[in-house]
């Protein structure tokens, strides 16, 4: 799978009690909050992502590991909400210099079943054009809108470009299911996208692409989008008629949990069915979480996504 | 064995080749540095000397998970020069909701081989009285003596008054060996013996009590003390006719490093046979190690203490 942000920990949870090789290639763009702090004053490559997956792909039988992973301590600690896991892979990256060896021992002592490649391993930021004119440079400061939250995004880029690393093009081309999403689509899909080598590898591979479209839109950078504006922008950083499965939610809860979010500007996608008859196969489902966060329920993802793979 | 500071490590380092069965009492005073930050900011129990006895005893074959242990952030980061350990028995401690069951996590995560018991699980601090009157409180103004270190100290206690953890006095009434030191004085080994049930489980043992003296002085704590003078402050502490054993060292070195540790005030504890007449047997060797600190060696600690337990 390829993402970012919450969307990698669910896709991953929601396969990984089936029997599948799994690989999952996150964004290297993540700047905001524990991450941030740490790039700067570490000079390494952001934790994030990379902890999600590797907590979601563990199998150590010991929860505790787990959960110490992804404790936080308080934001307002001398610790400023740092989590964990975050500063054990920094800690990680400095004794044995690299990412990518730091990965190797996360991935022992987590006892991670699968593969966690970062998309890149060259240091880059994301850049965001808005319909304006104005650039935003960060991730950070496009995930959390300092603009104007009502102005559309007209495009994403990074700066400095970056090259692709090569476990995850070599993932992508031996594949046989590559799934996209969900995930904030400026700021945790589209940045592998725009990774050198990364679009080329999904063109050319000879597996399946499942793109799964989110649930809930983002103020400020999804705002009003309807299931058809994820996959349009999708496409035109890959490319028409790569995408071969798009996968729909179509259930709705209401309540306050959607007050909440409604007060908050975000609201369901909607499925905007006239427009996907199109070159790709969609499949719609109830896939709604229960709980204070409307996000995709891991079983019912993993369902929808095992009847499409097979076994 | 009952200790504190880096003699917890380099003796359950020397100890832990042989076939015994291991148990590390440590001091719970501390309250210093990255311990005296994690313990203000998150009300926990000292984790730095439960962090090292954990690394010695480790039987991890990944030897970047001790590493790992270890590893320290730098003092001018905002991460202030905390040890990662001690920031994952911070998380483990709040994850369980108690020292006793974050220990238990860490010794699973380390395959640590032997026990590592904190002296008390109540909180406290150390207090020192000087000879001029005047109190110290806390361990680390004992530690890096604020006062005229060249005070010598008068007594040293424990205010509030904590009882032991029933582990403690368990393992020591059960040991067939005790081995106390080497490690600061007043501020690593005696603290241990101030907490409530310690010096009656240490009388009322049939095991034989092993003190090891230390190599250096320490200004502002021993100032010119002999191996005598050790023995004697400790057996203030636990009565006379306790200690079975005594290791002194009377090897030296001069050169560049003792230079060092001269600038700083410090010199070789001396063995001053004639004091030594005395209820328990002395045990003198050539036990320094090389290097840039003047300490014991694990390898020849190791021999002299084997040779003297037997197998």
């Amino acid at each position: 799978m390829i993402g970012g942000g919450t969307g990698v920990f669910t896709v991953l949870s929601a396969l990984k009690r089936y029997p599948y090789e799994l690989a999952a290639i996150v964004t290297m763009a993540d700047d905001g909050g524990s991450t941030g702090v740490l790039r700067e004053e570490f000079g390494i490559l952001p934790p994030g992502d990379i902890r999600r997956a590797l907590v979601a792909l563990s199998s150590s039988d010991n929860k505790t590991l787990s959960e110490l992973f992804n404790f936080r301590f308080g934001t307002n600690s001398s610790l400023r909400g740092h989590s964990l896991g975050n500063l054990l892979l920094t800690a990680l990256e400095k004794i044995t210099g690299s990412l990518k060896d730091a990965l190797k021992e996360a991935v022992k002592i987590l006892n991670v079943k699968g593969e966690v490649i970062p998309v890149t391993l060259s240091k880059t930021k994301l850049h965001a054009e808005l319909e304006n004119g104005i650039i935003i440079e960060g991730e950070s400061n496009i995930d959390i809108p300092k603009h104007d939250p009502r102005l559309k995004i007209k495009k994403v880029y990074l700066d400095p470009q970056v090259p692709a690393n090569p476990d995850a093009t070599r993932a992508i081309l031996e594949a046989d299911f590559v799934i996209l999403g969900p995930g904030d689509l400026y700021t945790s899909i589209i940045p592998n996208l725009l990774v050198r080598g990364i679009v080329r590898a999904l063109r050319k591979t000879s597996a399946k692409i499942i793109y799964i479209t989110n649930i809930m839109t983002k103020y400020g950078e999804t705002n009003g989008f309807r299931a058809r504006d994820f996959v349009r922008v999708t496409e035109k950083y890959l490319g028409r008629g790569v995408i071969d499965y798009c996968v729909v939610n179509i259930e709705k809860m209401t309540g306050v949990v959607l007050e909440r979010y409604k007060r908050e500007n975000v609201d369901y996608v909607e499925y905007d069915r006239k427009n996907f008859n199109s070159d790709f196969k969609t499949i719609t489902g109830k896939f709604l979480r229960k709980g204070q966060f409307l996000r995709h329920d891991r079983r019912k993802l993993g369902l929808v996504l095992t009847e499409t793979i097979g076994n």
